[in-house]
């Protein structure tokens, strides 16, 4: 049961604008409490930005769900990465295994990772694996569409149904990741084409390609678009010519989040370019986003002025999974705990005369 | 029982240099890791020289200890804060009820605070305070110097044992805070006199001073540094001259850190002010430290430029109090758990060829 761009529609029409009065309420309580005004900066903003997508002082983010989807692509066999496309599902083991860097990060933060196969080139299995596979991987953008419009529409639908699970599951807040070797040439492609910049500005080593394997993946990529042009009429067709199932499944995600009033955290450059689909798809979608970080690799930086957003980190990671998104989830829990949790300047007898 | 001058010698000669080999011994730990060659940028980096410090590559940063020193200055009779003194009392016992900021980020990390009364001006008690006043505030920096000598080495060595204790307890990870209403003035002069910078170019606005108040605190930190010229004549007799109680504590804090050699998480701008005399009496301290974030007080850029170093955020903080430490001390402690807890290629079986 695939979704149909009907349904899609009708989804979007569901998101919602945020509701500033949450936001100024919520400055108000924070400009009461024993620090000077606006001390705690991003910390703060993030409280404001929760209050008015949950419509609450006392949002309770204490559940937290990382969605990891994993996905592979065609395009691979045209050499734009280190890696070889057997380590997509050896990486999908991992995750189940618990041994991956989000695994270890989203324990450290007290966040649990699901993982979706939404589109492994291969059969996987495994303990706590959902499984949704649209199809065996994306076709070779160089040579034609990655999928059929349905396809990333099945896509989009798994996406939005794992993070309607997980909210149901009592998820406050939900992180997204990614798996697919390959991903960071679709998701430049999806730069590329819906910022109108050129392929060479968005396209990073990934992996840690060498200076001659940048080169051919630049002009992979330019052929991708070219072979596509006709093909992008839409921000659904322009996903499907050139994106990914797992970009499909976090665009889907960020759009149920967005539905749902559940602040999302956006991981890196492949979730980016997720988000990116979804807010494409409604602009305000960007309103229920978290930027995690600001990826090594080379054109994030770009995205960001492009939305004229900012991340909350700045690390130098370009691993992917959700790893970004588990570290900046615990930042936006921090600054909710900030609203929640500190004293007043009534409460605590301290004067605040001067602020 | 005052820490004398040779004593203070002694210490400093027990601050050995970094065992680089551990570096590499990690470094070589995490290249094995299921992700790309340093794909996870600054918390490998963190891991690196946590276990350099540490020489394990698996050390137990499970308990982390924030001590929070807390002096008054006799310059705020000058007018160079927005806040009146008598918050910093009221600060102590917020801290020790549990509801300033450090204690709810401290809490969301799994961090201790610990607060020490090393120069308040007023008789502070409560629960679980650390009593240990050298001083019942500065002199004014403007007229005079802030404390003799000997008041500074007394309240490095106040700053030395509350660290000790902290390690004794089991503290595999210290974090640096400080409270003291007008402490951005003495931190702003002592950047100034030991980077040789102009007052103007590293004081801000601390509390939320206006315009007017800025262009006089300015003055005030020119005439201070004017008045005490010539008494600068070593690391702790420009302490002693311009610095602060609060500020010698940290310094001590970080040398008793390094000497026992536990990485310690130095909090934002009065923590980097005391983190500064403590390179200053020793330079290779720095690579104990684990800075945590760039402050919005202006000047903390330029201390970052002359030390070539960079923090770890970037979140426009400015409260202080240990605040950044805290959530700082949770990204070194998630490097560690990725040299720790992250499956190796052969233990995950998932193929490296090509990176």
């Amino acid at each position: 049961m695939s979704l149909t761009h009907q349904q899609l529609t009708t989804h979007l029409g569901k998101i919602t604008p945020l509701d500033r009065d949450w936001g100024n309420k919520a400055k108000a309580r924070l400009d009461n409490l024993t620090k000077p005004l606006g001390a705690l900066g991003k910390l703060e903003e993030c409280a404001r930005q929760v209050a008015a997508i949950t419509r609450s002082l006392t949002p309770d983010l204490s559940r937290k769900i990382i969605i990891t989807f994993a996905g592979d692509h065609g395009v691979v066999t045209e050499g734009v990465s280190a890696v070889p496309a057997e380590v997509t599902p050896q990486m999908v083991a991992n995750f189940l295994a618990g041994g991956a860097g989000v695994n270890v990060l989203a324990r450290h933060v007290g966040a649990e990772v699901r993982v979706v196969d939404v589109g492994v080139a291969v059969p996987v299995s495994g303990d706590g694996l959902i499984v949704a596979k649209v199809k065996a991987g994306t076709d070779n953008i160089r040579k034609g569409p990655a999928m059929t419009e349905d396809e990333a529409l099945a896509a989009i639908q798994v996406g939005i149904m794992a993070c309607r699970d997980a909210i149901n599951d009592g998820a406050g807040l939900v992180g997204t990741g990614d798996m697919g070797i390959g991903n960071t040439t679709p998701s430049a492609a999806l730069f590329a084409q819906f910022l109108g910049l050129n392929p060479g500005d968005v396209t990073g080593r990934g992996t840690g390609i060498d200076d001659a394997a940048l080169v051919h993946k630049i002009q992979v990529i330019a052929d991708a678009l070219k072979v596509n042009k006709e093909r992008c009429t839409s921000p659904v067709a322009t996903l499907a010519a050139v994106g990914g199932l797992e970009i499909a499944g976090i665009c889907g995600m960020i759009l149920e989040a967005a539905r749902a009033r559940v602040p999302v955290v956006v991981d890196g450059f492949i979730s980016s370019a997720g988000a990116l689909c979804a807010m494409e798809m409604k602009e305000n979608v960007i309103d229920y986003c978290f930027f995690s970080h600001m990826s090594a690799e080379q054109g994030h930086r770009l995205f960001f002025d492009k939305i004229n957003a900012e991340p909350l980190l700045h690390l130098g990671l370009r691993l992917g999974e959700g790893t970004g998104a588990a570290l900046a989830m615990s930042l936006v829990e921090a600054g909710v705990k900030i609203m929640t949790e500190m004293a007043s300047f009534a409460e605590a007898g301290v004067n605040h005369d001067g602020l």
